[in-house]
């Protein structure tokens, strides 16, 4: 479970007293001033360091030591920033030697807690590794330092005509680095699929300072194992990665969206087969909205709601190509044929940019109106496509039974709301409520837990473990699994420095 | 370097021969009858077992001794074909405790020897293990045994509006498992992108005989390291695949093809990248032909050329849509552009099925015209995209200055030609000879393999490692990724039983 980030709390509890079982472990060092001493000489620059162990530096430490979201807080007192793959791999053998524990940190944008230190682990930012390596602008291959920020990246490409394989809510934070150690999966994935297909090379630093060259600029090469696979979504337990190199598509000079109701979940499995079959190339979003999450938008905002009539399910289909006319043929197609076929009861297509912002407004809106009543306990997670949904039914049916919902105050259930990406069976079910409750916790968990794990889904979609999921790894990884997982941590990692108290 | 198939011997060298410098490792336990009577009992049926121990069966076990190129062949005296993950289980965990060392086999279809003994390994032939498990027609994502043909897969999918998302010559008898062990790119890379993206899962078992239950059928699940992705491209040497999971794209029910001559090298790579700019979603080749390769067709099958004149260089483009209205209007105004820039001199769009084949005769018939008069030295490389074809100048070069290229018959080499996936940077290096000769392998080698190293290419784009590229991986790795690599190895078989002589 994550909570969202409304309200409640104005001061950041620490993390140590969040989860107060967890310990820290004593084999780790304490930091001392001939630590600091080595750091300073091996990164030279005032700029590369952040001392807050010979002196009080506490207020320049503080946004390396939360996150974004103010759930986690760590007691970090040294920050470093190297800004060679030389330097990570000098500091980190140092840490190494003298068992002093590390969070390696790119953006800072998770929503897991995996890149803010619990204790006092030294804080390794990627930010000053900030430069685009090469590109080549016929094969579309891109090569970058870890610390790039996302949009940096894209705008680049842009002026290219060419795109990053990979867009989210944070792209103006988040470093790609980050991206690539938690598998970020985003709006994209749709159409141009995961990093683990895109990705074709990765620099890495080890714990004992082993640099990983396997900056690879190939499409295709089949010279022994693929190490670097386990670097993305290894969420800095293995390793810090320092370089990237990925593919990029060109980017489309089309963009269009629809949106339409329809009457059952049955319906928007149809729908979405038929986008694949009719859309197919130029499918690059197949979005779910159930009723609820539209009631509330319209709520919320009190803008004038896309359709006349409600519907039980919405969808929003966006399609990107080079031919702008091609691809309204193509929609306008599936449109008539799907409301023919009575699959799809209204929809709307949008005639300018400012209707596609606007119909986007629908889908991307939700989170933030699903906190204007206080809190929001949210799951990310994935299951098998045809009972995507029933995930929210069944948690909504129980809720209701245990008498915690309502319109009323003393209800601290308002509703319960499922919407993500249809196309990648990814749902987030989020739990919308007047006030966190340890009675509302106790309905919800181990139950969806459970729930998912019977079906074979993940209880991280895209999000990753990080602290929060660590515990729950379980539901969705098998005894045997998750022993081979520990042993891939134990063979490039034995002491354990990497972002200790996380993962698996 | 490969040696094409034609001609020359009419017996099939055992590779013990062939490679004198391999000695069958003294570690591995030599067959008895006890271990057969194991095997027999654990597999129940006649038809699982081929025991060449108790009995002569070296005719039914031919097959498996030996690859379709008939350049390799083992000395294997017991062919396994278990039904189930958990016979494969039980046996392999028998000839770990019993250091008796394993290859895993498939379709036996591959071109490095991978997939036949060398001495007398026990051969684990996966073709029972056939069916498909599943298919999800909402999501497409399809779950198969290990032995199921990739033909009979894609015909499978195509009666459903889906197609896999990877095709190539063997698929008449390769296997998924195979194809997933050794990363098969083939031709629909550039459009669908390789198997690291889009197998969603893997279960395979350890030579310890632990089954690795990671067969995931979820489009995103970030929980823990991808361990899968060792397996793709492992061949065969970690643990052998027994069950695959993976995302299928929709059936695209428009094919239309281009072909047509360029004036250089940087003609192509301009038309390859208004190509994907222009018909983006839709590419789905691009194939790249010098003039010497098609010179050599037209020769061989005395078929009238596409185009009137000769060009130093030819290109074949494929597109796959949904609209075959829209793909052509695309192609053509595509053809129009690049040849009122005169990025492209002629060209010819195919107007039937018919001439969709006769064109792409012209790129698949290369191979086999090759061969005609006599062999073929074989690379299969990748190279960043804007020095692909040097390669191929530079190699002609230092042959025409060793005197040994010419038009008769004292000349062993008769031309030097390169050919392939443009799109995908991987290029066939091929040099077709009158006859094998030693003066040629040593201009070529290492000369070749230096020449990728120093462009930071691969040695083996597709066809992987195998036993013929074992002993060149160190062009294409760094001493560090191939310790890291043995690493790996050691972990998950530490008696070595896998596969032996093979890969890293």
């Amino acid at each position: 479970m994550s909570k969202g980030t409304t309200g409640f709390s104005k001061t950041i509890k620490f993390t140590s007293e969040t989860y107060p079982e967890i310990k820290r472990d004593s084999k780790f060092a304490e930091l001392t001033l001939d630590h600091v001493k080595f750091f300073k000489e091996l990164l030279g620059s005032d700029s590369a360091i952040i001392d807050g162990v010979s002196r009080d530096a506490t207020e320049d430490i503080e946004p390396f030591n939360g996150d974004w979201m103010r759930k986690y807080k760590g007691h970090t007192k040294l920050i470093l920033k190297p800004a060679s793959t030389e330097e990570v791999s000098q500091a980190l053998k140092y840490c190494n030697d003298n068992m002093l524990a590390v969070v390696p940190q790119g953006g800072n944008s998770g929503l897991v807690g995996g890149s803010v230190p619990v204790f006092d682990e030294i804080v390794i930012n990627m930010s000053r590794m900030n430069k685009i390596r090469s590109f080549d602008d016929v094969s579309g291959t891109l090569v970058v330092d870890a610390g790039v920020i996302l949009e940096v990246a894209d705008n680049y490409l842009a002026e290219k005509g060419y795109i990053f394989p990979l867009d989210l809510g944070a792209k103006g934070s988040c470093h790609i680095g980050g991206n690539v150690a938690t598998n970020a999966g985003g709006l994209r994935l749709l159409r141009y699929g995961s990093l683990h297909g895109n990705v074709l090379g990765i620099e890495a630093v080890l714990p004992d300072g082993t640099i990983v060259d396997d900056l690879s600029r190939l499409r295709k090469n089949n010279t022994g194992y693929d190490l670097k696979q386990l670097f993305i979504g290894g969420e800095g337990t293995i390793g810090i990665i320092t370089g990237i190199s990925i593919i990029c598509p060109q980017r489309s000079k089309a963009i269009n969206v629809a949106y339409f109701g329809l009457e059952s979940y049955e319906k928007v499995q149809e729908a979405f087969k038929e986008a694949k079959g009719q859309l197919s190339e130029i499918l690059s979003a197949f979005e779910l909205m159930d009723q609820q999450s539209q009631d509330l938008v319209g709520k919320v905002t009190n803008n004038k709601r896309p359709l006349d009539n409600e519907y039980p399910f919405y969808c929003l289909i966006e399609t990107s190509g080079s031919n702008a006319e091609h691809d309204n043929e193509k929609l306008e197609k599936y449109l008539e044929h799907v409301m023919e076929k009575e699959v799809v009861l209204d929809g709307v297509l949008a005639q300018d940019e400012t209707q596609v912002k606007a119909l986007w407004g629908w889908r991307e809106g939700i989170p933030e109106c699903l906190g204007y009543w206080g809190g929001v306990y949210k799951y990310d997670v994935s299951i098998p496509i045809n009972e995507l949904y029933a995930l929210v039914e069944d948690t909504k049916t129980k809720i209701k039974k245990s008498g915690l919902m309502g319109d009323t105050d003393e209800h601290p259930v308002v509703e319960v709301v499922g919407y993500g990406h249809m196309g990648d069976s990814n749902l987030h079910l989020n739990v919308a409520v007047r006030r966190y409750d340890k009675r509302v916790e106790k309905v919800l968990e181990p139950f969806v837990y459970e729930w998912i794990a019977k079906r074979s889904g993940s209880i991280s979609a895209e999000h990753g473990l990080g602290l929060a999921k660590k515990n729950y790894i379980g539901y969705s990884r098998s005894h045997t699994m998750i022993r081979l997982m520990k042993q891939i941590k134990e063979l490039y990692d034995p002491n354990g420095i990497m972002n200790p108290y996380k993962y698996i």
